[in-house]
C-alpha cells in the first residue's frame, strides 16, 4: 500500500513559491466560501512519526483565516473526559457549520498505537474502526467534510529525520519515537489496516509522501483544495453512502499534476523497478538447479504440514511468465500442483460473480495452485479495456483484499509477482517471437495492440500496488528484462516464503 | 428489537388459504422473470430453534419450481471444506444467474452460536458480521436477490414447542436444544446485535412473527414476492452502496397487509400495553415513599461508585411525564442530577449534528441526566411532522444505537420509558387541562393537532421499539392511563436497574 508513497518525488523551490501562493489564495477563498454554507471542515492530520505532522498543522493554521479554525491535540484524555464514554472528547471539538477543526492525532491513534504496542488485538482494530466509520458516516451525512491526510515515510528516511530532529532538540522528541522507530513494520503493518478499512467513500484517505518537506505540502494543500472544490460545488444534500471507493492515489497525483507543472506526482511504482538488473549465464546455470532442489523439497515438506499454496503470475505480454512458471513447476512433483491458465470465463464461470472460477480452484491442504493470470485481470485488462465499469473495478480492489486475506487466515502461502519489462525489450520480444516459427502462435494482434496502451496498464499496476499490496499480501515487482535473474529471482523469493511458512 | 414479532398475530384457516394461493402463483411468475434475468435468488432460513425452520424450507420448496433450485444445510465442515479458507463452502454453494439457492443454516449461524456458547466473543462476532456484510454486498452488486428473514418465537412459545416437539419425534430434536432454551436469552442478545449489525440496504432483514404458523408462511411468502418483485422491476444495474435502511418491520407489516385483509399485521407494540393497569391509592402511598427512600440512597450509592446515570422520558402529549420525572428528581440529592428538558435547539446546537445537543450534557462519574424528551425526537415528532427527511429519520435509528451503545460499554446505567396512554385517556386530561386556570398554559393548539396525528405516532413508536429496543439498551413501555401505577412503576424500575448496577 505505501510502495506507492516511496518513489521519491520532489518539488524545485521556484516551483514551490508559485504553488504555495496558488495555494494560499485558493484556500482562502473555499473557506469564505465554507463560512457561508452548511458545512464544516475536520482535517485529520496523521501519519508515521517524522513526517512532520507538527509542520504541516502550522502550514495549515498560516493558509487559513483564523476565525473559525480551531486546532485540538489530543494527548492523554483529561479527568473531566476519562468519566465519560470515549467519544465525548471528540464530540466537544466538533466543528460548527461554517468553521474548521484541524485534528492533530484524533480518533485513529490510540487503535493503531494500542494494536502496534500488542496492548490490543485485530479484532479490537476492526471493531473500533467500525465505531469510527460509522462516525465519520455520521457527520458526513449532516455536512461535514472529512479529509483525511497520512504523511507516509519510508524507513530510512524515517530513522534520519528522527535522528536529526533528536539532534536538534530534545525537547521535540516524543518519547515513544524509540519504540516507533523499533516496531516500524508493526506499526506500518497495522496503519495500512486501518486506512484500508476506513477508507470509505465519504471520508477518503489521502496518503501523501511526506520525504520532500515541498512536495509533501503542496500536496497536502492541492488535495484539500480538491476536496472543498468538490464538497462545496455540489449544492445538493452531501451523498449519504457514497460507494466505498477504496482508494485515491491516482487522483491525487493528477490533483497534484495540476498545480504542479513538473510532472513530479506522475511516477509510479514500476520506475522504482531496476531494470538494469541480470544475472551471467554462469551464476543461472549453478543457482537455477539448487534452488529447483529446494523447492521440491519444501513442496513435499509443506504437503506434510498440510499447507497450501497459491501463486499468481501477471505481468506485460512477453514478460516470461510462461517460462517462469515452468522453472516453477519442474522443480516438484506433479500430484502436488497444479496450473491454471486464465483466458476467457466460461459460461457457467459467467453465471457466477468473477471472484467464483477463482474459488473454485483454491487448493486443498498440502496443494498448491498457480494461477497464470488471475483475478487481477478485473484491474488490469478488464480495466483498460473497459470490460468492467469504473465501478465495477474500484470495488473489486476491497473484494480482492477481502479474498486475499481469507486465503492468508486460513495459512495458505500466497505469492504474487508482477514481471517488469521496459516498452524496448517487450518490442525486441516480439520480433523474435514472430521470427521463430515455432513462438509465431503466441503473438497477436493483440499483443501489438496492447502496447498502445502502455501508459494505462502503468497507471493500473500502479494502483493495483496501492491498493492489494499489504503487509500480509505483498506483491513482489521482478525486474524481467533479463529473465535469467528473473527466473532465479522468483525461485529464490517461493523458497524463502515456503521455508518461513514451514518453520 | 423483537418484542414487535412479539404481538400474537395470526391468520384464519380461510384467509390462509386463499392467501396461499395467491402467493404460490405469484412466486411462480417471478420465477420464471428471475429464470430469464442475470439475476440470482438467495433465501437465508434462520432464527430461533423450534420456529419451524424446517417447515419453511419446505413450504419454500413447494412453492417454488423445483427446477433450478438447491437447499443447501451447512452442517459440520467436510474434510474438504475444513481444508480450504472457511467460506468456500459458501462460494461453492452460490446460485448461478436465473437460479435459487435456500439456505438453511447460512454464514450467520456459527459466528452466533459461538458467541451465545461462550465460545467467542464481541468482538469476534463484529468481525465475522463485517466479513459477512462485506460478502452480501459482493454479492447483491453482482446481481444477487438477498431475502434474509428471521423466524422469532417468544420464550414461551418456543418451550411449548421444543417439549411437543420432542414428545413427536426424538429423532428431529437436535442436540443442542436444551442448551439453546437454556441460554434463550444469550442466544437473542447475540442474534439482535448480530441482526442490527448486518441489516443493510443491500441485503437487509425481515424480522418473522412465527407463533402462528399460517401467519408465518403468509408473512414469509409475502416478503418474498415483494422482494422479488422490486428487485425485478428494476432493470439497472443493483445499488451499488444503497443506505443502510435499518429495519424494514413496518413496510414489511405493510407488505404483509397488502396480502391479507384482516389486519392481523397491522398491530403495534402499543398494543399490548395492559392499561388496565392500576394502583389503589393506598397501596401508592405506602409504596412511594419507600420507593423514593431507596432511590435517594442508591443515587449516593453510585455516586460514590463513579457509575452515571441517564434517562430519558419520552410519550404522549398528558401521559404525565413531568409529574413522573418529579417523583424520581425529589427522591434525589439535587447535586447529582441534572435535568435537561429538550424544546427547539439552540443557534449553536443547530450548527451541529443533532446528537451533538445531547454529547453535552452526559453527565460526569456518579451523576445523573434526565432528559425530558430527548434525542428520540428524530424518529417522533420529526418524523410525524417531517421535519427530517425520511432519509435522515431512517439512519437516526443506527446512529441513536451507537450513540447508546457507547454510553452502556463506558458503565453509563440508561433507562428509556415510553409513557403510554390511549386517546380517551388523554381526551379526558386535556379537558382537565383546559378547565384548570393552573394547568391551561399545558395545553396549547399544537396539542389538539398531534392528536390527529395519533396513528403516524403509533407506527413511529412501533419502529422504535423494534429498532432501538435492544437487549442492553431496552425500552420500558409504561401503561401509563393510571398515573399512580405508572409512578410507582417507574421508580421501582430505576431502582432495580440500579441496584443490579451496584452490586
Amino acid at each position: 500500500m505505501f510502495e506507492t508513497a516511496e518513489l521519491g518525488r520532489t518539488v524545485s523551490k521556484a516551483e514551490f513559491r508559485q504553488a504555495e501562493q496558488e495555494l494560499h489564495s485558493r484556500i482562502l477563498q473555499l473557506q469564505q466560501k465554507l463560512r457561508n454554507s452548511t458545512r464544516s471542515l475536520i482535517i485529520i492530520v496523521s501519519g508515521v512519526e517524522g513526517a512532520g505532522k507538527g509542520e504541516v498543522v502550522d502550514r495549515l493554521n498560516r493558509w487559513l483565516d483564523s476565525r473559525d479554525v480551531q486546532t485540538h491535540a489530543f494527548w492523554d484524555e483529561t479527568d473531566e473526559e476519562i468519566q465519560r464514554p470515549r467519544y465525548w472528547r471528540y464530540w466537544r471539538c466538533l466543528p460548527a457549520r461554517g468553521s474548521v477543526a484541524i485534528m492533530f492525532g484524533s480518533w485513529y491513534t490510540s487503535p493503531i498505537v494500542n494494536l502496534a504496542l500488542g496492548q490490543s488485538d485485530q479484532a479490537d482494530l476492526d471493531e473500533e474502526i467500525n465505531r469510527i466509520n460509522s462516525l465519520e458516516q455520521t457527520l458526513s451525512v449532516d455536512g461535514a467534510i472529512i479529509v483525511k491526510l497520512w504523511f507516509h515515510l519510508p524507513r530510512q528516511i524515517q530513522k534520519q529525520r528522527l535522528e536529526s530532529d533528536a539532534k536538534v532538540s530534545k525537547f521535540k522528541k516524543s518519547p515513544l519515537l524509540e519504540d516507533f522507530s523499533k516496531s516500524y513494520d508493526a506499526f506500518l503493518s497495522v496503519s495500512e489496516r486501518a486506512i484500508r478499512l476506513s477508507d470509505t467513500g465519504y471520508a477518503p484517505w489521502h496518503i501523501i509522501e511526506a520525504s520532500d518537506l515541498r512536495y509533501r505540502d503542496i500536496a497536502m494543500g492541492s488535495i484539500l483544495v480538491n476536496c472543498l472544490q468538490e464538497a462545496l460545488d455540489d449544492e445538493q444534500e452531501p451523498a449519504t453512502n457514497s460507494p466505498a471507493r477504496p482508494g485515491h492515489l491516482l487522483d491525487d497525483d493528477d490533483i497534484i499534476a495540476g498545480v504542479l507543472k513538473s510532472g513530479a506526482s506522475k511516477t509510479t511504482v514500476l520506475d522504482s523497478v531496476d531494470l538494469s538488473q541480470h544475472l551471467d549465464p554462469a551464476s543461472y546455470d549453478e543457482q537455477l538447479p539448487a534452488l529447483q532442489e529446494k523447492l521440491g523439497q519444501l513442496a513435499w515438506q509443506l504437503f506434510q504440514q498440510r499447507r497450501n499454496t497459491v501463486m499468481v503470475f501477471e505481468g506485460w505480454d512477453g514478460a516470461g511468465k510462461g517460462s517462469a512458471i515452468r522453472r516453477v513447476t519442474s522443480a516438484m512433483d506433479a500430484r502436488l500442483y497444479r496450473v491454471i491458465p486464465i483466458a476467457a470465463p466460461s459460461d457457467e464461470e459467467l453465471a457466477h460473480h468473477y471472484l467464483w472460477r477463482f474459488w473454485r480452484h483454491i487448493p486443498r491442504a498440502g496443494h498448491m495452485t498457480i494461477y497464470d493470470r488471475s483475478w487481477y485481470g478485473r484491474v488490469l485488462v478488464e480495466r483498460v479495456e473497459k470490460f468492467a465499469s469504473k465501478q465495477q473495478w474500484l470495488r473489486s480492489y476491497q473484494e480482492i483484499n477481502e479474498f486475499e486475506e481469507q486465503l492468508v487466515d486460513h495459512g495458505t502461502i500466497l505469492c504474487k509477482f508482477w514481471i517488469h519489462i521496459d516498452q524496448d525489450e517487450q518490442l525486441r520480444r516480439f520480433k523474435l517471437r514472430q521470427q521463430d516459427p515455432r513462438k509465431q502462435h503466441k503473438i497477436t494482434d493483440e499483443d501489438w495492440r496492447n502496447r498502445d496502451k502502455w501508459h494505462a496498464y502503468e497507471e493500473a499496476v500502479n494502483d493495483l500496488v496501492a491498493h492489494t499490496s499489504t503487509s500480509r499480501t505483498p506483491w513482489t515487482l521482478m525486474a524481467g528484462n533479463d529473465k535469467k535473474f528473473a527466473r532465479v529471482q522468483i525461485l529464490k523469493t517461493i523458497c524463502e516464503r515456503m521455508a518461513l511458512a514451514s518453520q
